[in-house]
């Protein structure tokens, strides 16, 4: 017995469960759990199956049913493979290795790759392969074709970017469309762009966020997956925010992650749905 | 074109998802949102419905399908009929007041009982009927023979407990079987009986809550329906935190009587399923 | 015995806080609580004092020992007089006249100025005086030329603007400079301006807010006092976004009076302090 | 330029802030921020203190001013000693381990003492001892003795037991009085004891929580020091809350330990003041 995740995206037109439920009954699967949703026109759908199953023919029944423009996915359930991509700061990252190394991450963490040299300590502490891949000195682009370089040695799902403090360039991004993963240190869409704890401080805001999101080209403007949020007050400087800060953003990010990895998140032009 | 909800709780089996969307497809209805929840070997679904349809016809034909110990029940969207009970605090029931005034609870108030006087004013400032049933000097049995004989006039499907603060016999609670809600200011099970917020100052707690609950038989026992939290500290005394502990105690229940009267909401054992 | 509460704004020194105890010792004031801030090389300072007090004496004294440049008030504790703005939603509103009703409002409510005529109905059930001042056909200086000439019939401490749909222009809000306080359906800075829940559901994000402030010239940009957040998920349009704010503007605009009226709160340039 | 700490508590009186900041004017500190509460009759003060001090000379200075039963501490503020005390679970050990490793904790983790051997591999990563005190087959007594002659040989200024799944015995509480730190996971007072996780599964609540306190010797009955919750529905095993759970676990322990290693927490009586 395996588990599969199935996910529709379709057009929405009536009896759609219907025509989805009846094939998987004729598939002899069983339903542990689903979810749909039903948004601009739209229908979306994603189940968690049991059972044994030749995925290409379900897969082509599907289509027949609901007709092409349909996007269908039907995956084994299992461990996704990540790259983390990081700078300075071991919160974010720390996290996504204990969890890793507590077999909680629904995730192989099979490289970090940061462009400064003082995350390897700590990362080889948990026999994780680490790249330094300096970017002084170097344009972006020239930086980027290094990263894209060794990127390019790993099979990968997904790149974490677990405080990446740099901006990836178009041509990065639509290499790893809707597969890059970014944790923003405020609660988007306030505070875009640098120091977010500063210009907090500086609006005398009462409460900070963090919001994990997937990079798009429009600078911290990607569809957001999970946000959450931390009061704060007056005697807060904006050190102390970005202290406080760290424990919302790693929480936010892994909440992020545990639900792209288990497959409930699907993209409806810069929103998502998440199940 | 009407819109319906469909709620079946049923034994999880195979196939069950398949069977209903069958009929409801053969029925020509269309499915605006549906939930599903398997626990415990018992399969739970909800659906609104739109569409012309025959209820008794599409029962009787579930029932066919689903067999004889299956649960369902097919409602035409529309307000509940309530009666209010409460006592003196005017918090809950003026809460309850505006939504009504404002149309946004989806419920008729038919009426207010309380055991006090007091509350008179504020109920007929809104044009409801308010009886004033004195408990002084009668025996718990005789003050509910009133209250009993005084609901017996109305038509009602939910009896709501805003801040009613007498306990009710267990003749009464079986006379309206998972039709009361009632609001508790603790963080159940935390602080069950009196004085909740004396028990929290007592017990030096960080954070106090309150719980909108069905009630049954036991004190403060019965299902589940909502509940929510606000951090205090030291400086509250146990005034403070009643007063703090009003919003959390309204904004609960509110949110209760939403799930409930919108059929969001099914029992499993002492436990709620909440879609 | 009455009771006193004692504001100090100062440039920081060292032995402010010896200076005014010592001050408040000699004059036989008991001290029931005090708060300090330190912050941008500025001192505040606020105690509730009980006692016997002459006043213009005490303070004459405290700027002799402070110094000229200090900024201090003693007020005897007692409810501000308010007059609330609002156009047509009654959820803030309404809260206003309840815990006005109960006495749980630290302010009487001296009457309701409404550009529409919606809202007599409900503010005549609570007795309190109600203007309908229409602004349609009039140009924004006439229609508030009307409301001023109103607001000059009344001796008021504070504007409550209780969803007031309305921009104020700079010569009513220098009319009443630090006296206007506004609740904002966004959590600023995120979405400034018009219909905030709609900009919120086409950004996709997980989490909505309401933001209580001082109103100065700079459209929703004035001195936050008060924020608060509610969790969303993609379900919500931006209708149920609008019904599910209320709860949380009400509540948030709610706080932030309760901190003004009990002279909890400090302005430093566009910040607050909040004691 | 050094930085201290002034903790006292004491019978209320009239002037007692104006005695101690006359006092702390006289020894020419000054004081960067400081708090006071009053409740039960007992006034808390809490001040930190910029300057250079002969810490025996102040105290025993104050103790005249403020009477013998005063009790008052000066501390240089300095990293407190700590050893961790664990089972099985890495979400709380890793947690302090990484803070600790980024110099985040305001502590040195002394060393690490489990009654299993699995945490090891990973306290050995961050260089820190680690002791494997088996409890197999040995009395409660026995295996505390193993315990307490281990503690004995370092100096310690807190125990924090990081999910330490043994409960200790009155003597060895004793023996740390006010210096032991627990992490519950439950929204004490509910679901004391073993398995709160499905004590809360059992009784259908809609939130969970944590709760990190002192130990004395009622079970789970310590003085609390920080709570926090997270909302859960039915869709939650008892499993997925103790998996959710664990954020909240490892949030407020650190939150605890910030607050006692700052010296920012009092004790009065079972309950703690927390500034």
């Amino acid at each position: 017995m395996h588990n599969f995740i199935l996910k529709i995206a379709t057009k929405d037109s009536k009896g759609l469960i219907y025509k989805i439920s009846k094939l998987i009954y004729e598939y002899d699967l069983n339903i542990i759990q689903n979810n749909e949703f039903v948004g601009g026109g739209e229908f979306f759908f994603r189940a968690v199956l049991e059972g044994h199953c030749d995925e290409k023919s379900f897969l082509n029944k599907l289509y027949e049913v609901l007709g092409a423009n349909t996007k269908a996915n039907l995956y084994e359930r299992k461990k996704k493979d990540i790259i983390i991509l990081a700078t300075k700061e071991t919160h974010c990252l720390g996290e996504l290795l204990l969890k890793h190394y507590s077999k909680e991450l629904f995730a192989n963490i099979k490289a970090v790759i940061s462009n400064y040299d003082e995350l390897g300590v700590l990362v080889e502490k948990f026999n994780i392969p680490y790249h330094f891949l300096a970017s002084e000195n170097l344009s972006r682009e020239a930086h980027e074709a290094k990263v894209l370089e060794c990127l390019a040695g790993y099979e990968l799902d997904y790149i974490v970017l677990a405080k990446y403090m740099r901006i990836l360039t178009p041509e990065f991004v639509r290499h790893y469309e809707n597969k890059i993963i970014n944790i923003h240190h405020s609660f988007l869409p306030a505070f875009i762009g640098a120091n977010p704890y500063k210009q907090a401080f500086e609006r005398g805001v009462k409460i900070i966020g963090a919001t994990a999101h997937f990079v798009n080209n429009a600078l911290d403007e990607g569809p957001i997956i999970a946000q959450d949020i931390l009061p704060i007050n007056h005697e807060f400087t904006w050190q102390d925010m970005k202290k406080a800060g760290q424990n919302v953003e790693k929480f936010v990010l892994l909440k992020a992650l545990d639900l792209v990895f288990e497959e409930k998140v699907f993209l409806q032009g810069n929103k998502t749905i998440v199940f």
